[in-house]
């Protein structure tokens, strides 16, 4: 799936996933109206409307990117509902030929990470049949278990030959709290990432391992060191856009062939019409103002790339 | 919920929490094959056989434990069935007057963070109503991220009464390969488990506080360690029986008051009619093996609290 997912980087020359992170309040008026219509101001009703503005939102990107990360926090507090929601969704995107990341951050340990590798990345077994549960390309994972909590996922990433980016450097202010206290003079975050290392040593696509790393575009210079740090590691980069990262600072987090890193945006492309640069597209156009929001967020990592 | 936790450990004398964690091969061929001949082998037909497991489990032995704790992974490897099973089960044990710990081990940032708080313990805006995703008493949540990834829940838990369980250091092999890291002279663990102070004091019940930490059994010594720095958090102590923890082991984990810990026994408990121990109560029985474990393990602790 590394290798599917290098090879549509190359073919949309945008290293861009698109978080489909949908909150009530980017839906546009006339969708939620008739979701509610047909289901009431329910759960299955807010369901419904998340899934046809998802829809119209792949619709009008699909062509332009390599993959989506679906947030299965913004579906799980729709309960059960929600949650079937984001399987459709991850189907949606995969007929569309996208590679679909779970951003679920699961992290647990022996039988109980199993289920989850099972349930996320592999197949069920239920007597003489099997099962995919939520079927995703990838997912991420919290390592503060340790290996425990990731080598079950490994060996399904073997068998299913999908892939994984574990926690390093998270985007958030507080990232630093724990992850950048130093041990034996070196922050947390570079013990992970040799560990990230290793867990994906053994699991190698083409050119690029199946287990990759989270590192956050607000942090620039840790970006720098950990992708020397990790040059067989693919890189997941979110924070670009509303959380602050600029495309600047998105150089470090490529290797020399261009490749490397993927970047995550969400609420700068899914809710790209509430921006003022986009407002003139109208929120009944969401779709061209995303992929309007995709063109720029391309052009912007063409630029920093060009001119390092 | 804090203060219902310790009410009904002391009613019960008994502080334990049986982690509804199913799996397959636990489950009486006689439950299997009525839920195959209803809905088939299929993953609807996995999460009814594991539901009906659930409920007689409950009915066998509610009147003796003051909580459970379903390990959400165990339902969500059998994708959206499993987890309607998740959530009759959460609320068959309420019915039932047990407090619910949600293992979820969840984290994240923001919004996101803020989505699974509303999700697993709070209600979810649509419309003009609400409604509860999952609506567990406490859920269970990995500090990897920092204080962005937990406030969020800190502020749903005052205003639902509801609590918290951070991992501090957990019951695994490999958990000592970031957790036990040295950071100015003091594992990573400790640093977390002052957070864990400080994420809870603002949000005390009569005697302990709303956020609590998980420290495993497998550890004793750490225990006793983290028993003193969180004087007013409660320990949820996973790794009892099938994970080696013993009952003398547990000591360390309780205050003087006899309160501040309550353990976890999984596998030892649901699946006892698969030990020697009880396998003259009969696979048909298996309600009765888990209730005589349960007493068992009461026991057992109790022997150790007294030997104190």
């Amino acid at each position: 799936m590394i290798n599917k997912l290098i090879s549509n980087i190359q073919k949309t020359q945008a290293p861009i996933v698109v978080g489909l992170d949908p909150m009530m309040k980017f839906i546009p008026a006339h969708l939620t109206q008739a979701a509610f219509g047909e289901y009431g101001e329910t759960l299955e009703g807010a369901a419904e409307a998340i899934w046809q503005y998802n829809k119209t939102l792949v619709d009008n990107i699909y062509d332009l990117i390599p993959a989506v990360k679906p947030q299965i926090a913004m579906y799980e507090q729709f309960g059960i509902p929600g949650l079937i929601t984001y399987k459709k969704t991850i189907e949606y995107c995969k007929e569309k030929g996208l590679v679909v990341i779970g951003d679920i951050k699961r992290g647990d340990i022996g039988s109980t990470s199993e289920a989850y590798a099972i349930g996320h990345l592999g197949k069920v077994q239920v007597g003489k049949n099997s099962f995919y549960g939520f079927d995703e390309d990838f997912a991420t994972l919290a390592p503060y278990m340790g290996s425990d909590s990731i080598t079950p996922f490994v060996k399904v990433c073997k068998e299913e030959k999908k892939g994984l980016f574990i926690l390093v450097k998270t985007s958030n202010p507080s990232s630093g709290e724990f992850q950048d206290r130093l041990i034996d003079g070196r922050p947390l975050y570079e013990w992970v990432a040799e560990k990230v290392v290793e867990w994906g040593a053994d699991l190698m696509g083409d050119s690029y391992s199946y287990v990759g790393a989270v590192v956050g575009a607000t942090y620039p210079e840790m970006g720098k060191v950990l992708r020397k740090l990790m040059p067989k590691s693919f890189i997941l980069v979110p924070g670009y856009g509303a959380q602050g990262g600029k495309g600047a600072d998105l150089v470090h987090f490529f290797n020399e062939d261009g490749l490397g890193a993927i970047v995550n945006s969400s609420r700068g492309i899914i809710a790209a019409h509430q921006q003022e640069k986009y407002a003139h597209i109208g929120e009944a156009n969401f779709g061209d103002a995303a992929r309007a929001a995709v063109i720029d967020m391309r052009e912007d990592i063409r630029q920093a790339l060009e001119g390092r």
